[in-house]
């Protein structure tokens, strides 16, 4: 073997691994890496010996973290839009920042936010943004992070900011098929990468037309390609979907009367359907992903993550937008998950600790169709993999008996900061504490330098359109 | 001027402070200290000259963050209780583990939790406990922390737990008068320590007569010693309060009659209090103190932080208990309240990041009685003092135009471990991000071995009450 990584707990997230089911514990345990891939884990006992090996003593090692859905390139303007009602959010809040970001701002804003995510334990981001590749040649290779890379296509002009609600956008039906085409053309150049795995991004049912969201269907039933779309997200999008399909309808009733409901298509977000219609979108073994700490902050709402489960479906989650509270630390966002789907639920055993963990794990492998490669360690599968120290102060003390308190105190107690090493297809990306592939404080100190600039050349847009943020920054609070 | 603290952004959460009300923002500002006060506050460019000058560029000057309320013993045992039902929670699932520590085991507790809070940028760690003193002494004066001493007071015996919820708890007068003579013990050994602040602590409502809380108040009202008390905490303590003094009374109404709320009352929880009884208490200037990891894990319930100042009530949060999802990361105890309010109140806007900011500084001070000293960067109060560093990876980018993002990323995007300096008093407790105090790593070690042999000699026990832990561990997931 290659390296192995020795005298840890190792919580598989594989069920079939070690004698106690569930989420795959061994004890003393140890995995090995050969060519990129698991080629051992059980016991450091019977470990085959390796050109390298690490001692992971005190340290828990998992899977490497999901993050299932993402917009990177806004995490250069981190602060500029929260705290504010929903409907400012986008438009006075947000996009006066936003629309000041040139294409290079948001590939350093994507760089930054991949650190971020790196650091904190994820292995594989799911971008979804126009022009993806980019992000992919620019940020996610020479990082050597796994990506989903999701071409975010829609039909609708810039400008339909300042359309009437409930009249329908006008489709550029043009602009449609040109996406499409950039989005195959993904598809194309990274076909033979291991570590991309393009999608569609047909943005939401109220910026695609029907008859493109069905060319695109097809061409997934053809191929098995995911389909990657906001659904159901808020009033807005309810609106605009009465005024074109009848009042009568609904996101969830328009997708299912097209035949658009498959296990290839991954819904994110879902508050704005109804508990039959996440019923009806588990049935048809549609994915969910959540965005905990994104929808608390814009719409004051709990992704029904927990409810989803409940219908049979299976959920993973995201970090969305940055702009607001989001960031990209997964570990955090596991643990907002698991509070804020008590706190909505008003019942402490929501989302325990081992099930939240398959929501960045195992699932969300399932739920972006990678499962046969990452999300658990099992031998044969790539080796995406991390490492916590479990001796660190927010985490520490931990017990294996009588029971493995490293689990619950993983989700509720870690910083992200105590994440020690993350390996991609065996590679080292980050080895104790410390970047292996990038100078992290020259991508933060660009940042820095390019949000100055983004919000000064924001500020008058920014002022004109009187957010109520505009209003805590003359009284002293921002 | 011995030491000042220079180039920083300086959030010193005084409105008297700069020019812009609010928070009291100070860019390119500095912070002096000298016999342990703040002795400037203002631009570095005007700092008098000190003895020693730390360089803060890249950094926010805040007050040191004050924890209103814990248990700090209990972080020995983190992750032995929590994703159980509310009725499990204490006997089943906590107990049987918790009476298994020593009092040495539950002092290696506190020191573990203590440097947590200290490594996340806490000053003042109000801690509530039988035999407060003892912690004082082994732990937070040897640390150098600010200490709120509340000695815990209650009259009933520890088999309390076996009786019937709907039969008022036999009061044992003795152990009462004991545990106040104890208490005033505190009051006395500590007169003359500008670090430690005593308080009565009579634990609730269902766990002390009226007759000991009417001398507790009226000792409290002629020397204007704080009462600290968890109030309104659940089903258990209504059915008592109902069982005790009628069916139509709650704790409220009890205290209101008897003439027991002020000031100098500070109600922990509250969440099991109706919104009008909560006006009472807000309107009779009872501080409130709010727990939201902790109250989260074990209810479901999101403390009513928000409701309790939209009656005009100042509030605080604590950290509580660890077992669960607590630990004792301020910032994170933030993040927590701010979301967690967000989604309760279905409102982005609820407990915006400035204003959730105060919850750990100014407000926590007041209710705390402790504003003159601390909770804001004024000259004149205590040097309580934290520095964190803004371009870490989950902080940066921030600006300072058109508006301070820092305060946002702040609060959202903290891990505690950005935290670089703490000072109480003007002494240094953590200096570049390494404890001065301390030897973080023996405190960690000896909290591991301590935590081993408890959960050791607890298995039997914990087995035998049957809680749902147990049924999670024979499924392979704990």
């Amino acid at each position: 073997m290659d390296t192995r990584i020795t005298n840890a707990l190792v919580v598989t997230m594989d069920d079939a691994v070690g004698t106690s089911g569930g989420v795959g514990i061994v004890d003393d345990g140890a995995v090995g890496i050969k060519d990129g891939k698991i080629a051992y884990v059980g016991p450091t006992a019977d470990c085959p010996a390796a050109s390298e090996t690490i001692d992971a003593a005190g340290c828990m090692v998992l899977p490497g973290l999901l993050n299932a859905h993402t917009h990177m390139s806004q995490t250069l303007i981190r602060g500029a839009a929260q705290d504010v009602p929903e409907i400012e959010w986008m438009n006075a809040a947000l996009g006066p920042i936003a629309n000041a970001m040139t294409e290079s701002d948001r590939i350093a804003g994507a760089r930054l936010g991949a650190i971020e995510a790196i650091r904190t334990g994820a292995t594989t981001i799911c971008e979804y943004t126009k022009d993806v590749g980019q992000y992919v040649e620019s940020v996610y290779l020479p990082l050597g992070v796994r990506t989903v890379a999701t071409e975010m296509i829609n039909e609708i002009s810039a400008d339909r900011a300042t359309n009437d609600p409930d009249t329908p956008y006008p489709f550029d039906r043009a602009q449609g098929h040109k996406e499409l085409a950039q989005a195959e053309s993904v598809f194309e150049t990274y076909e033979e990468n291991p570590l991309v795995t393009p999608m569609y991004g047909p943005q939401a049912l109220d910026m695609v037309s029907i008859d493109l969201l069905t060319e695109i269907e097809q061409r997934s039933s053809e191929t098995g390609r995911r389909i990657h779309m906001h659904v159901a997200q808020g009033q807005r999008e309810a609106r605009q979907i009465a005024a074109r399909y009848g009042t009568n309808e609904t996101t969830v009733s328009v997708l299912e009367s097209h035949g658009l409901l498959s296990d290839r298509l991954i819904a994110t977000h879902l508050h704005g359907a109804t508990p039959d219609e996440r019923a009806v979108l588990a049935e048809q073994s549609v994915r969910m992903i959540g965005c905990p700490s994104s929808i608390v902050a814009i719409d004051g709402i709990v992704p029904p993550l927990v409810e989803y489960r409940s219908h049979g479906g299976i959920a993973a989650i995201g970090t969305d937008q940055a702009p607001g509270p989001g960031g990209h630390n997964m570990l955090r966002e596991l643990r907002t998950a698991a509070l804020c789907s008590k706190a909505a639920n008003t019942d402490p055993t929501a989302l325990p600790a081992w099930d939240a963990l398959k929501l960045v794990t195992i699932d969300a492998a399932r739920v972006l169709g990678l499962d046969d490669h990452v999300g658990s360690l099992t031998v044969g599968k790539q080796a995406d993999i991390i490492t916590v120290d479990l001796e660190s102060v927010g985490i520490a003390p931990t017990v294996s008996r009588p029971f493995h308190t490293a689990i619950p105190n993983l989700v509720y107690g870690a910083s992200g900061m105590d994440v020690r090493d993350v390996f991609v297809n065996g590679t080292a990306l980050l080895r104790d504490h410390e970047f292996v592939t990038i100078d992290s404080e020259k991508v933060i100190a660009d940042a820095i330098d390019r949000a100055t600039a983004v919000f000064d050349r924001a500020e008058d847009a920014w002022r004109a359109a009187d957010s109520s943020v505009v209003t805590a920054v003359t009284d002293g609070y921002l």
